[in-house]
């Protein structure tokens, strides 16, 4: 038996309004005046000053608006290396991220291909990054992901969707504000908020499961449970305690693995561009046979909030473009075999994979 | 408002056995041949081969056996220190404590002091530290300290016992290997398992309570109650489960404080170096009037596991011995200011807790 030595982020400051402190954060990491700070910021927040006039430039910085519309792309992480690279002076000081779980994951896979040479697509798996990555700090703007706390970045690449996972990604340094989160519209945080209890049923019922996993499983389970289906908390409390269930979601997957819902999930993505917080939620709507006490949570916590889900995404698609989702998914070999066992493939078989895509 | 960044141990393994794989965890530390890891191990180890066998020395690496029958004290520190640095020809390329908390203590004390001038004692408060430690690692023996996680190591000192928190003060790395626990005997592991549970208690009370803390807070109590309360696990999960909930209940800590329990039990120690697991469980279970629903949890636990309590430890103290623990006691204005507010001096006079030690 051989297990992981995990990477925990060395450094997070927790509390309403200590984004305001970041530049105290980051000033004594600024290698020199010509190594600047690059911050990657949803375009979100192009126009809105209260936090765009917080975000502490100086000298040679650059804050790269970016839009999270769609998942983030291993050709888009070279486009923006490329760019940082061409116009530095100097390799930067850091990369710091501002936004959900696609900014967050740009942020980190920017922050490895920059101290990493070719191209973003072949870091895509288990281990495969050599050298470690410059100074990144991630600073989430909605709850959910767990991206600010992972060992992977998930991309999409060429031939798959598929993270970088590596001791090199963590960030070095998170800023959890949940004032930042403040303005999030319902149904993106009820979608982006699901990925983190989506994250917790697979964990917690998979096969990978100890008793460290479990126990911040445990945890952030409860605090989905208590935001999503209670009326106890006030706005701010719900905001914080969401920010803690991304958290610990996160961390609960560090000796576990997520399982049927994103391996599905992820082949949506590939194929149909789909919202990876949406997508898990499509696809986790029709796993009663895999999950059924989650599910039925899930419902529930769906009809308290009027979410409706679209229907009928896969009704139009040809047998290639089955099989296309099909491969991507079942490529995803270590959540199957969390979620199923050893004899997975027995049990997921292409067939059965196509039936469950649609009936979505 | 101002946040504390707090220091993560970054590194974490996690599994039964995982002490096996320290050699590989280590080797890569390394400085040179000269530069040997110091190993402080709790005595109880001594002729256990089960464990020393597996202690991977090399070249000029070092076993130091260490009692944990007292409490440590800020003068070891400065032995241990002044002993390794004459008999080592460089700098040591790390610190690695096993056993329970006052190893621990010791090891990141030592591993501070190796590289910060003076006295020890000069250094207990709040971020008095200049340097950063040399490279540390924490295997604990015994569940419930939490001192793997946090960021003090509590030292009893010439004038007074107080932590020396600081941001270098966290380890590097910790091994949470829950076989290494199985032949604590059970009201040691009573004792130290209830410092977790009563700095939960404390924590989630408190008035320096914020989100991040009470999720780790409520988690360690989840698993306290289940430890303590339950016939549901088996022997190695109680095993597992404690040393997360050690872990939490650290954790829960970083933007709390401990309270009247342990404000208490540092004068008990100062005074009758009463150990702090023990020393916690004599106050507590008198404290009904400030943890009224944690304190009748405390004695249904005690019950279920036969554990009887010394009393009349303070029978015999004189005005002046009384005066001395008051004065230890009190100085610990964090504790107090989180345990029962801001105008914390009114309620708890000198008085008071002469009145309260006096029961005991």
């Amino acid at each position: 038996m051989n297990y992981r030595n995990f990477p925990m982020v060395p450094r997070v400051i927790f509390g309403r309004g200590s984004f305001n402190q970041l530049n105290d954060i980051i000033a004594p990491k600024r290698l020199s005046i010509n190594a600047p700070f690059i911050f990657l910021v949803d375009d979100v927040f192009k126009n809105n000053t209260w936090l765009s006039s917080r975000i502490p430039t100086s000298y040679d910085d650059r804050i790269i608006y970016i839009s999270a519309n769609e998942e983030p792309r291993t050709s888009q992480v070279d486009t923006l290396v490329e760019d940082i690279i061409l116009n530095t002076k100097e390799r930067p000081s850091g990369i710091i991220g501002i936004g959900g779980g696609t900014i967050l994951d740009l942020a980190k896979a920017v922050s490895i291909m920059i101290t990493n040479k070719g191209e973003t697509k072949d870091y895509q798996g288990w281990d495969l990054v050599k050298n470690p990555a410059i100074y990144h700090v991630g600073i989430p703007t909605i709850s959910g992901t767990g991206a600010e706390v992972s060992r992977t970045t998930v991309l999409t690449g060429p031939e798959r969707k598929l993270g970088i996972n590596s001791d090199y990604t963590p960030f070095d340094q998170v800023v959890l504000d949940s004032e930042l989160t403040k303005d999030v519209p319902t149904e993106q945080w009820f979608y982006t908020g699901m990925d983190c209890y989506i994250h917790c049923i697979e964990s917690l019922t998979g096969t990978y499961l100890n008793a460290f996993s479990q126990s911040y499983g445990d945890m952030a389970l409860q605090l989905c449970e208590e935001i999503f289906l209670t009326d106890n908390l006030s706005r701010v409390d719900a905001q914080e305690k969401l920010m803690m269930a991304s958290w610990h979601g996160g961390m609960s997957i560090a000796y576990s693995q997520v399982g049927v819902a994103h391996a599905m999930s992820y082949g949506l993505s590939y194929l149909l561009g789909t919202r990876h917080g949406i997508g898990n939620c499509i696809v986790f709507d029709h796993l009663e046979e895999f999950y059924p006490e989650g599910v039925k949570v899930f419902k529930a916590m769906k009809k308290k909030h009027n979410i409706v889900l679209p229907k009928g995404i896969c009704a139009n698609l040809s047998d290639r473009e089955f099989d296309i989702m099909i491969n991507i998914s079942l490529s995803l070999e270590p959540l199957w075999e969390n979620a199923l066992g050893k004899n997975w493939k027995k049990i997921m078989t292409p067939k059965k994979l196509k039936e469950l895509y649609q009936k979505m």
